[in-house]
């Protein structure tokens, strides 16, 4: 059967995040209908996806995301993948998906793929953006167009000095002060590529990030880092003994979602088989 | 008593346009309170800047704006002016203002003006800028995070013959035929000082105009008929012939309110007494 692979791009504000999820309700037993009046299920931008491609294809449909952003994450370069019975030119494909979705969700261009591609083991690297709006006392600064996009604070931040921090960041590291305390991973040792901070107007910065992969929350944790070492609160050099502690409380605060935004996910030419997407029906 | 200039930005999505107004109710006997069951009072610019500065300034405030922008219509640079008995230093003012403002809502600047400053009378030429978006066929290029300040049509659009019939557009004509069919204005004679068309992309264009004075819908009327240029249906030369019907049916369509800005507003140096400034409390 054909299997397709989506470029993604969202815009994360009215969505509990990429992942499918049901609204609390621990009076519905497991399998039931999800109950509406409890709130039904969550608006998930893999939900959103699979009722779309569920109407094109006119069977149902299980898309895989290669990152589950959170609630509120932006992405302009997501990928995700799914297969079904009926074959599709590509183009076609990304037509038919665009007319149904709403218009916080864009499918920007489908491949058609191997039966056992997957987009979560194949995903050798992901880049993210934070973006970050500062400007002390007065808020007219405080961006308008851009501020579902955009992190503000009423402080004034110097981007060469958040820019050295960034640099302590990027190698090997056990990443395990920057992400929540009690965690589910294994092991919290990751590789930072780059990372770098850059003006991008007076009152206006954007922090770049890449790396083989991230924990949870670790992108917002180091923004919030950064953002200590920026109104000088902290030392560029301190992010090395921040690294060294191991301890989510000696990092910074965890910046909004909305600043957030995964820009791409680089692929493996030849990635290994997966469990979830070889047990999708063949 | 001081009166006040603001430079005012806002995302007009979620207002019905600059002016106060009340919800359509004509049960309701004229100088009754608002009847909330029927819709209340609608959210607009004017009502929420009022509100702001009611508060800061412990009076009721009356607030006039140098353009009444529709419903869904931006604006970046709008001029709007109170009076109240208190004295604030400008920036304070401003910063008060924002602090009490929503976040669709921002004060760019405050200036103490004298007591007589009309910004409608004194308002000697505006500019506004209207964003396409465009693209044949697929829809993947339909803007994601800037959906709510561009238009978008599913057409190939050429910036170049736009361009040139924004040129016939310039200089002192009857734009009757690029306003509503019923408006109620005298004279339907305007000058446009400046109409350029401008690629900012593949697929992303702007049209900026900027003249004396603009009737109801008349940039949107124009950036129809412009749209209607861009995609061949009619020549640029048409423009004088459109001009010339002085009929409503002669232009192109009224584009969408949401790709529409006010950017600016240019203030006569020494501008004549308005009734309606002068007769505030002074």
């Amino acid at each position: 059967m054909p299997r397709y692979k989506l470029i993604v791009a969202y815009d994360g504000t009215d969505f509990h995040g990429w992942q499918k999820q049901c609204a609390r309700d621990e009076r519905r037993p497991p399998g039931a209908e999800p109950d509406r009046a409890a709130g039904g299920p969550l608006r998930t931008v893999q939900g959103v996806l699979e009722e779309a491609a569920g109407s094109v294809a006119h069977e149902p449909i299980d898309i895989l995301g290669a990152s589950r952003t959170d609630t509120g994450v932006h992405a302009v370069g997501q990928v995700a993948a799914f297969t079904c019975r009926r074959a599709f030119e590509p183009d076609r494909l990304s037509a038919a998906l665009n007319a149904r979705l709403p218009d916080d969700v864009r499918v920007r261009r489908v491949h058609l793929v191997d039966e056992d591609f997957c987009p979560v083991t194949e995903a050798i690297a992901k880049g993210y953006r934070y973006r970050i709006a500062h400007s002390r006392g007065l808020a007219s600064t405080r961006p308008l167009f851009s501020r579902s996009t955009t992190f503000w604070t009423a402080r004034t931040l110097d981007p060469v000095r958040m820019n050295e921090a960034a640099r302590h960041l990027m190698g090997v590291h056990d990443f395990a002060s920057f992400t929540r305390m009690h965690h589910s991973r294994r092991s919290t040792v990751r590789t930072v590529y780059n990372c770098l901070v850059a003006a991008t107007g007076r009152h206006r910065l954007r922090i770049e990030i890449s790396g083989d992969g991230f924990l949870y929350n670790m992108v917002r944790i180091i923004a919030g880092t950064l953002v200590d070492v920026g109104r000088g609160k902290i030392e560029p050099e301190a992010i090395d003994d921040i690294i060294a502690a191991a301890d989510r409380r000696a990092a910074g605060p965890t910046l909004s979602p909305q600043g957030l935004c995964l820009m791409w996910v680089k692929l493996s030419p030849a990635g290994p088989a997966c469990e979830s997407c070889t047990s999708q029906p063949a």
